[in-house]
């Protein structure tokens, strides 16, 4: 009998309102680099060959239009798009049900992404992929080049309450990987307490399955979350920088340039 | 007798070896649209009215050639140009000594910024001054949009040890504003500290004047440092943001294409 390889599946969280972006034109369906942000974490999935399935995570004003780029992109490993939730924590909970209801054994690794963040690298997921391997839970982080500062509120101003070490301080990013039966568990736990409200599934893990070390994973400073329109000049320029056509046309542009004198000098004799 | 307006005081730190950029090519001396990181750093202070005077720190492997770009770019606040040390409080302390040898007053407002974060903001420096009249201490921060997580570690891998809620997680950036008598104080009593090696200013006020608040200024997402070579194209790309110019060499270009094909045409007729 041959052994059936376990479900390695990538969740694509695209459900987000983004209210500190343009209302009428939805973050995750906004192009950089010419390609929809969307398009771009579905890809990241897509084209490694470690993940076996893809499901993207979507709300009622997207998901027409994603629905459209998946077709037209052809993506064949996205077996679902399925309706998220008000919260974050809704739409990990709506993928979650969708892979309890296909049957899906425990010991499935789940990697977990924003789907505003265009540019993970394909290290950054393999290694989710192998962390698993070692720990239940894992996530993409960043080692932070910048101090980081812990608040308190003072009147109406934040003040410093406390500074951590750096080489322990990390920006948590995505994908956020976790054993399928360890993220339903915390899940679970999470469910009974009234004061839940996590914006990221390795706090649920931490927070409800304290014992359960959470392994970090090499992210870049590159894999960075879109949230304002402040952010697309940095997220334009990323796109440039890995696209194997810009040093091509860069050089054509001067070529022509060189080309445009010749043709106005010609004109003005 | 007319009252003597108070020193605002920039110092520009610049003596970073930069060990994770190119060894002979110096982070601070590399141009970022077209122009050395160093200037882009010394001129938010010199074109910002409020400021008075601006001290940077060098090393010895920069100091001639900075010396040449503030000469040529005729930057008239600078008034010395010091050596710093092999750490970055070294040469914090450096233009601390400076300052005392020349008299400053404690109340005089201090502003020290990292010489590689060339994009601060106009409104992050003026906060920073404003803040001293209410604080001893500020520091622009920018609130994390990315959660952060403290890590310890178990083996040879790091893990999640706990997740601050975000809403109070900053990433330090720069300025760090001081009144002098407050940072000089907090630095001497660190001196009498055999453990001291911290790599932010900040973090000496909060360690050794436990008591004294450090205000939060709004930072932004561009104020970023420049540590790795990495981090180049999206300085590329919030420097090309930032310049009047792009839209209208965007359009020459576009022009230009149009030209050499029709130049092309006609040659090949």
């Amino acid at each position: 009998m041959q052994e059936q390889k376990m479900p390695v599946v990538a969740v694509v969280l695209a459900a987000g309102f983004g209210t500190r972006f343009d209302e009428n034109n939805p973050k995750q369906l906004v192009s950089v680099g010419g390609k929809p942000i969307v398009c771009w974490s579905i890809e990241a999935f897509e084209n490694n060959d470690r993940i076996s399935d893809i499901i993207v995570v979507v709300n009622e004003r997207v998901e027409e239009t994603v629905n459209e780029l998946i077709d037209e992109a052809g993506y064949a490993k996205v077996r679902a798009i399925v309706p998220g939730g008000a919260e974050r924590v809704d739409s990990t909970l709506a993928a979650l049900d969708l892979l309890k209801q296909a049957g899906i054994p425990s010991g499935a690794k789940i990697l977990i992404h924003d789907g505003v963040r265009p540019f993970v690298e394909e290290r950054s997921i393999d290694g989710c992929i192998d962390s698993l391997d070692q720990f239940n839970a894992a996530t993409v982080a960043y080692a932070s080049t910048d101090t980081i500062l812990l608040t308190e509120d003072l009147g109406d101003r934040k003040v410093v309450k406390s500074v951590p070490e750096r080489p322990n301080t990390f920006r948590a990013q995505t994908p956020q990987a976790f054993r399928f039966g360890t993220i339903v568990k915390a899940y679970e736990l999470a469910a009974a307490d009234p004061d839940f409200h996590p914006t990221d599934d390795t706090r649920v893990v931490v927070d409800y399955l304290p014992d359960e070390p959470v392994a970090i994973v090499d992210g870049s400073e590159t894999n960075l979350k879109i949230t304002t329109p402040s952010d697309m000049p940095i997220a334009e320029g990323i796109a440039r920088s890995l696209d194997p056509e810009h040093a091509k046309e860069e050089a054509k542009a001067r070529m022509h340039a060189v080309f445009a004198e010749a043709f106005s000098q010609m004109h003005s004799r």
